[in-house]
């Protein structure tokens, strides 16, 4: 769909919405922040996949990618809670190294790849800078983060643990830095925000969930305009 | 047993493990701490409680409440890693108002009662006051903290969140709630250890559970006491 077309649709299904719904609406996208993306490489527990989803929305991080090596995404909605619905979930399945190709698009796009460790020293949660964007890494339930991870990454994390289990769980690792880190973004970088263009086309999938029957009402909207 | 058997059999244990694993629990304990202890309300899937126990070693929490109401405590292995072994786990399931019992067993304890809701707005996480010794309750999966719990409650305290879903999973919130309040004891009370009478109960029960056999040694020991 064209940005224009989008710019015409928006009013329209605008109009099936109530003016409260479409204030909470903006109020969410509002605080909705690209600055930080989340990236689980081959978690294979559908409730953890799910809990991760529902805190990145909750922390308002709006862009989530999985690499799909050998276990497909799976999300149970009992846990995520519709959450999915409100984030830009990127699948990267299809390549020969779904690793590497996820993490290179990100490179592309100016994020510093940060892999998440309870093994590797670079920072703590607390010190990591958070001034330039950045896509946190977690790895398998098991096996943490592959090798491919660990080549492309450009700085390492890890939350200081203090007893004889030295791991999270993967969903309690994803939320405790979301928490940390999505706090201090919030706090010390001033464009955190959505861009205006990227915020038109979340409020639009937004609408699009919303406003039932909202696919039909598309195309009858558009072949009225033809 | 008594104090004194206890002083007697930890040498003799401490004879059974190398002293890389003695100064492991050593350390561990260093970081162990009474001044937050969780309570965890009739929350009924065995990979929340799990993840909750695990998160409470990796923070160094050592008390943890359950309050088994309509649910009885189960714990999943491969979530909890072991982890219900270096805790002191207190189960609260025989009194008329199993709720009631916990949490006025605490307050004779000289801990305040700290309410986790999403509801309620006393404070956000970063400005609940620390400097008392708290029990944080958590509610059930679905329907969150009790009347009781409300109504026994000093204080609340809510996760910032800036999404839709208004509610983390559970085992999420416990942990969030653990990273920043245990950063913050660590940070600013003076006394956040254990009691050095608790610190030699609690290395025993460590020692029984390392050390092989344990428990046909000690009546062994204490036999030849006699």
């Amino acid at each position: 769909m064209s940005e224009l077309q989008i710019h015409d649709l928006i009013p329209y299904l605008e109009g099936f919405i109530t003016d409260k719904r479409k204030a909470r609406l903006q109020q969410v996208l509002s605080q909705r922040s690209g600055h930080m993306r989340i990236v689980l490489e081959n978690v294979y527990q559908a409730h953890n996949t799910s809990a991760v989803l529902r805190s990145c929305d909750c922390f308002g991080v709006q862009h989530v990618h999985f690499i799909e090596n050998n276990n497909a995404l799976k999300i149970s909605e009992d846990v995520a809670l519709g959450s999915s619905n409100w984030l830009s979930i990127h699948r990267h399945k299809h390549a020969e190294n779904n690793t590497l190709e996820a993490l290179t698009s990100l490179k592309k796009e100016g994020y510093k790849i940060v892999a998440t460790s309870p093994h590797k020293n670079d920072f703590t949660l607390n010190e990591l800078p958070v001034e330039h964007k950045f896509a946190l890494v977690f790895g398998t339930e098991l096996e943490g983060i592959s090798e491919e991870v660990v080549k492309s990454a450009d700085a390492f994390v890890r939350i200081p643990m203090y007893g004889f289990t030295e791991s999270f769980n993967i969903s309690v690792s994803a939320a405790i830095c979301m928490y940390e880190l999505s706090r201090r973004i919030r706090e010390t970088v001033p464009n955190y925000h959505l861009s205006e263009t990227e915020k038109t086309r979340v409020y639009f999938e937004w609408l699009k969930n919303t406003v039932q029957s909202s696919e039909a009402l598309i195309e009858d909207f558009l072949s009225k305009q033809k």
